[in-house]
């Protein structure tokens, strides 16, 4: 669709002359690694909900810059603190920061990237001020809650369901939802619809990441742009695992565990078991269910929006092109 | 003086119940390092002297309460990540966090500190509401840069005391400045005052770093509460060292900088060789110079601040007592 690509290509540019400024600004060393991190790229799928959030309620995005970049930063800013956190050594291709520089300026340059995401918000010109910069440091501080939760289940045996719903609602949803949130603060919606676009945002986050583990285990690599498999091989535990620990009996249960608690097996066979066992159980069904439940209620807070349907359908194209639909 | 006694007990009390109230929070593994690092202690200036600020143009303290928590948890947080990043063991006596916990949680807890400190900003009520949030911004991203500025010292030969001055005046001075000029935010004081008191913390600040490390150098261990020498024998380039490597000529010169790179020297012995080249250039009084030329434009910010004595005798206490002064 026309209208995403244009806003895409507009933040892009915008986004190009901040990490310019950025780049400019000493001392070099610690901004140096700000702007090789945003110059790595991504998706850019939250700055541009919260412009077009923005635009529902206003014709012009200057206004909604800030928040945009402040998002954007912030979510950057995460990646490059968690891939020290899991010593990863690459991210979109790229060595990550800490492996290319050092794991001290990977710290030192994150939190500068933290603190410049507020930067940005202090130039948001809205009345609505003071809840942007609520709202950002609510959503700042659940993000780090869902990392830590993250990391505390790796060493934990009674992770539930529920545990990993709200697990993965402060990891992704919740800045899925702040970026729509404020996009409609800064043009100044009204209320309800800020509310209704914050839950419209959360939906679409939490069937997004349902679907993405289920990409992990039964995505193309080519697809997926990651190795198929990665969740199996490390155990983690997504909704298809703890599903599955929590329906197997008798011999499967015996299976499943041993399977986990093997540090023998090899990788593919281990993927090969596991996914087995999940359509013995068919858990894929219930992953499926339940993220055709987020997303159906995320269509739900669409249709009550009170804005006209031209207007609702670039809403509705990012959700669709986000869970790789057609309708 | 007892209204500075008084401040500190207030302030401590009021800071146990945030302490509670952080540590009832979830995830516990994310907050306990949090609640680890404030209950460490500290001489909690930088609060006190915004509220100090803050008491002289409103009676309650109420409103000044989540700025001054904001800066301690602030400062706190900027040592938990420096204490990764040196690779720190202690830190008032206590285990440093990455040692108790693991380098992950310090990363992790330390982010969560920061955002916390955002999240107290967001609690000030004042009319300068939106000023506050920008010094507060400002002031904790040259922070960062002031630490890059230190670390970047250790591997360049060029740093000249003019280098060192505005590496200081990041890492320390601006800190002190911002308390106070917050306080008065908070208290609503003329623009004017809030000024001067950023000035008077600023030239308290620098003073009170060369002091530092004059004591670091000279001082009696059981008063500095560190090894001294520290500075000397990690090649720190302190006033001290890069007024001598500017004075040395000739054979000083060469003594001193064959003391630089030796690896063998026996600690004691390369104190005591710096100290002495310190004492035929003479570079202690060129130090203790320096510190009394920001102390005096400090006490001249107070003279020109327009309140009355009573008032400014509090803050001159203050300025006294980090300076181990009499008069």
């Amino acid at each position: 669709m026309q209208y995403f690509d244009d806003l895409i290509q507009l933040f892009n540019t915008k986004l190009e002359q901040e990490i310019m400024l950025i780049g400019n600004r000493e001392p070099q060393n610690l901004y140096e690694p700000v702007v090789y991190t945003l110059n790595m790229g991504g998706k850019r799928i939250r700055p541009v909900l919260l412009l077009m959030a923005h635009n529902l309620y206003s014709p012009s995005f200057e206004e909604a810059f800030p928040a945009a970049f402040a998002i954007e930063l912030f979510h950057n800013f995460t990646l490059l603190h968690d891939d020290i956190m899991d010593n990863a050594d690459l991210r979109r291709n790229f060595q990550t920061v800490h492996k290319k520089f050092s794991p001290e300026t990977a710290i030192l340059s994150g939190d500068a990237m933290s603190i410049l995401s507020y930067e940005y918000i202090t130039k948001c010109k809205s009345k609505n001020y003071r809840e942007i910069f609520e709202l950002f440091t609510n959503t700042a501080l659940k993000i780090c809650e869902g990392q830590q939760f993250d990391m505390d289940f790796e060493n934990r045996n009674d992770v539930t369901v529920l545990d990993y719903l709200k697990m993965i609602s402060l990891k992704t949803a919740i800045l899925l939802a702040a970026s729509l949130k404020l996009g409609a603060l800064t043009g100044n919606s009204p209320i309800k619809d800020a509310e209704l676009l914050y839950e419209f945002g959360f939906n679409l986050g939490m069937a997004f990441q349902l679907q993405d583990d289920l990409l992990d285990t039964f995505g193309k690599t080519h697809e997926f742009g990651k190795n198929i498999g990665g969740d199996i091989v490390a155990n983690k535990k997504t909704y298809l695992m703890l599903k599955s620990l929590e329906l197997a009996k008798g011999e499967i249960s015996l299976e499943l565990n041993s399977l986990l608690s093997s540090t023998t097996i090899n990788r593919e066979e281990k993927i090969e078991k596991v996914k087995n066992i999940y359509s013995q159980l068919d858990v894929v069904s219930l992953s499926q269910q339940k993220m055709d439940e987020y997303y159906n209620m995320a269509l739900s807070n669409l249709a009550e929006l009170n804005i006209n349907n031209e207007k609702k359908s670039n809403l509705l194209f990012v959700a669709k092109k986000m869970m790789n639909r057609k309708s």
